[in-house]
């Protein structure tokens, strides 16, 4: 193990304090030697042993949003025999502690840091990013989120000191002495359940915040997106073992398209913390169901743009266009919502009416994606044909603003690639308010009449209260609107960025620095990463003694 | 507010990194000016008027284990009303930010502290404690785990800073540059409901750390033990005031005996943080049912000791005495279960058989119950007549080794005062099972004889798994024994003292030091205090915008 990784972790315990960036993982392609293909080609079309016990069958059955089957085939486990198996290997583990718990942590992170280009194919044929974003976001953004919850899970084991001495003065009497150990011990086999879009991203952070408070780790990919988790289950597994632990420690439960097998998982008496990202309905039905285990989730959204004035209009317009291109707005972060005054906005190019900020951002988007290269290269493919029904169902809410583009990419022409679709409505219209309020996953965004500011404000409040936000976007030059901007998301828990006009995203957010999510707003019941995101996953047993 | 508060709350939080021995609450009946009687008998037969908006009627109806009513009335409160008002109290509340509040907790914390004798008065007659025990367990130990509570609160919410500047290089372009803001949100109104046994000890850890992070409180105290809490609202309500703050951030639900406001209050869309310390059966409603609220419980456990050997034979016995006798029992940490190898036990006094060593801790509580006054003194006065219900069936389920016997209180000739009942059974008895598995709240303990000590882990064990324990003990010079013992807690979390034969008895735990359950068995979803009792409470809310 690299005699670094513990100044690493010192670094990013560090981090989470300051909140200024950081980053271990390089994320520019020529930091890693190659592009990956050859590594991901030499798995598809193979079985994806994983020597776990239990392993009953193989499945598989992904294919790729750019147009081919992958091919590869993994272990189907028996949850009798494997859960069993992962249990025993936890008192080894919980006696470990928390340091040589993060430090294996952090190996497995380096591990898979230095396979990032293969992630990255692993990532990009089973979400349908683009290959640079497969990469960012896959791979060190995605090991960033990683060791952040290392780090988080580092500084709240270690906060409670392994040994105390005690001493109570009883006046003249001999004082009371107890020597004091305090052990933190994992809650028992956590669940990871993972997505289609983010696997990576969204899975690293509740699979190392489970595996650093000492829980084995099972892991229940997207059906359609199960290699990205299955490598990292494999890196895992063999660091462990090299390392000296059970490498039954992070098991992958892959099933059958259909089958269904997070809903019995999620309710076997071991599984006692879960973390999932996905739709709203299974989210619920966790929480509601899964009452053995903490259950973190991450869900629907409906994320929202405040646009009252600017004094960057050409910025404001490339920035948000940017942000509903980039993977055809398939991020749970990417805006949806996009509400603008009636009367229009004030700006630095003059006074722009309703209809000229619809325009102005249309043909924003229109340029940015003119060429077809450089818009496959934004853009990626859509995830699977759900989003273009939904898509054909946003059209119908209002006037369309901008039509959504097929795009014939240039290296993969079997690809569904489209451009964002925007579409004119009336905050004052029901039947669109029946749309632009529900989560519309995909290149859609609706760009909302207000009838002012203030009633931009009241509508993000409700939107935030009743359907949640895992991002809020405001543009204003006025600091009374910021401030009314900021007790919203303070009153209703949103994160709230405002008057990007630069390379900074709303849809993006940086580990060791920015919070995903707030945890307290339909959207998530957590946030990556925090204090809340841990502390649930351990307790602290204490033993005390005479001296 | 004492310019000091600032330097308690800096000791306090290195304290809970050191859990070293310390408190700013003496704990010597000496250090307060008098016994609280004239306060108390002031308060009695009065209208407890709060102030508090929506107040629709007058409630009360608490008689004193010691024999007399108290015929103290309190608000009554209209929901539909009081809870608005205290939603309206937030903003100002979390604007204040986390120093403030927790100085202002502090200060709150002071103030009772200062009253701590007529705390005292007001938790004997509603609970039965003697006066000694509720002036240290009701007033500076429970101010001790407030205190810890902000502590932990302060902790957590500024391990995020206010503000950082984050700057990430883009080669030979300008960096990006942000700044940001991080502020600690409050969940929404907090309920506490409180119990009858200790009002104030389980009380101010919800109540404090509700607060600290920014949450109105509304207290609902168990129907009998009122007094003590709507004490710590008056004097909460006024700090409050004083320091520019609405009052209403904390209220009073006061409520007709069996109305079970609890139900009621529990489910409003308001209340998003419960504590509660109670029945099992009600705690786990609350989990179930209340699902827009972070539940926190302490529930029913069976408290185990485990007797292997020892080499203090007479200190274990009175060490062991003083704990089933302290309060009648009426402690949720006294033991029920004493586990006895039927082969007998090595001592520095020679082999003792299981009757030997059953006889002797009999005469060994006898021993310290046999002079009257100073039994009373010790025992307190039954809770209410259910205890000797509880006590009647006890007896059927085996051999008594102790009878109960009815002590006169000195100066209250109505309190109901009995010295601990001992059953003998046998761990093989499936009937006496029944009894000894099920918490029998009260001065009840089972000698429970088993084959031996690895059968005795075994069912220390499965009680702990079934039925959940806040305490465990062990008595044993094998280090081998004491590994099982340890390895058998870490396992089903649960806090193990080992060896106790002087002046710390395992009933009691020390703020700062200490935790008082795991959270991680069934008689508690919740340890005071941890990490885990505080994060859920508040959520981080970041608005970011280029620098």
């Amino acid at each position: 193990m690299a005699p670094s990784h513990r100044a690493t972790l010192d670094t990013a315990v560090e981090t989470i304090r300051s909140r200024a960036h950081w980053s271990p993982h390089p994320e520019h392609p020529r930091a890693y030697q190659d592009d990956g293909s050859a590594a991901f080609r030499a798995l598809c079309d193979t079985t994806f042993d994983l020597g776990q016990p239990g392993t009953d069958d193989w499945v598989g059955g992904e294919t790729s949003p750019y147009g081919f089957p992958l091919g590869v085939r993994y272990p189907h486990a028996d949850p009798d025999v494997l859960l069993p198996a992962m249990r025993a290997a936890l008192p080894a583990w919980r006696s470990a502690g928390p340091e040589r718990r993060a430090l294996v942590c952090l190996d497995i992170l380096a591990r898979i840091n230095a396979r990032t280009p293969e992630f990255a194919q692993a990532v990009m044929h089973t979400t349908g990013q683009a290959y640079p974003m497969a990469l960012q976001a896959g791979g060190p953004h995605a090991q960033d989120r990683g060791l952040e919850a290392v780090a988080y899970a580092f500084a709240e084991q270690t906060r409670t000191p392994e040994r105390a001495s005690w001493t109570k003065p009883q006046g003249k009497r001999d004082p009371l002495a107890l020597v004091k150990e305090f052990v933190p011990v994992p809650r028992g086999i956590a669940l990871v359940i993972g997505c289609n879009t983010f696997p990576t991203w969204n899975g690293f952070p509740g699979l190392f915040a489970s595996l650093a408070t000492g829980n084995p780790v099972l892991v229940k990919p997207h059906p359609r997106a199960v290699l990205p988790l299955a490598l990292a289950v494999r890196v895992a597994r063999e660091t462990l073992a090299e390392a000296g632990f059970d490498p039954n420690l992070v098991a992958l439960a892959a099933e059958r398209d259909g089958e269904g097998i997070a809903r019995t998982l999620a309710l076997r008496d071991e599984v006692r913390i879960i973390d999932y990202t996905g739709s709203t309905a299974f989210g619920d039905w966790l929480e509601a169901n899964a009452r053995q285990a903490q259950v973190f989730t991450e869900k629907a959204g409906v994320n929202t743009v405040v646009i009252d004035s600017t004094d960057d209009y050409r910025g404001m317009l490339a920035n948000l266009a940017f942000s509903l291109s980039l993977y055809s707005g398939q991020m749970c972060t990417t805006p949806q919502n996009v509400l603008i005054p009636r009367g229009g906005i004030a700006t630095d190019a003059g006074p722009k009416s309703y209809d000229e900020v619809v325009a102005d951002l249309a043909a924003a988007v229109s340029g940015l994606l003119a060429d077809d290269a450089r818009a496959a290269g934004l853009l990626g493919a859509l995830v699977g044909p759900q989003v273009l029904d939904r898509m054909a169902g946003a059209e119908r809410a209002g006037r369309v603003a901008l039509a959504s583009r097929a795009v014939r990419h240039p290296e993969h022409p079997d690809a569904t690639v489209r451009t964002p679709l925007i579409v004119a409505v009336d905050a004052a219209d029901p039947d669109a308010e029946q749309a632009f309020m529900a989560e519309c996953f995909g290149p859609v965004s609706f760009a909302v009449a207000v009838d002012s500011t203030d009633a931009a404000v009241a509508l993000l409040r409700r939107t935030v209260r009743e359907r949640g936000a895992l991002t809020v976007l405001g543009h204003t030059t006025s600091e009374r609107v910021a401030r009314e901007l900021t007790d919203a998301c303070l009153d209703e828990c949103a994160q709230l960025s405002l008057n990007l006009t630069g390379g900074v995203y709303v849809n993006q957010t940086a580990a060791f620095s920015d919070f995903h999510g707030s945890g307290g707003n339909p959207a998530a019941n957590a946030a990556l990463v925090d204090g809340a995101f841990i502390t649930p996953r351990f307790r602290t047993v204490e033993i005390r003694r005479p001296a």
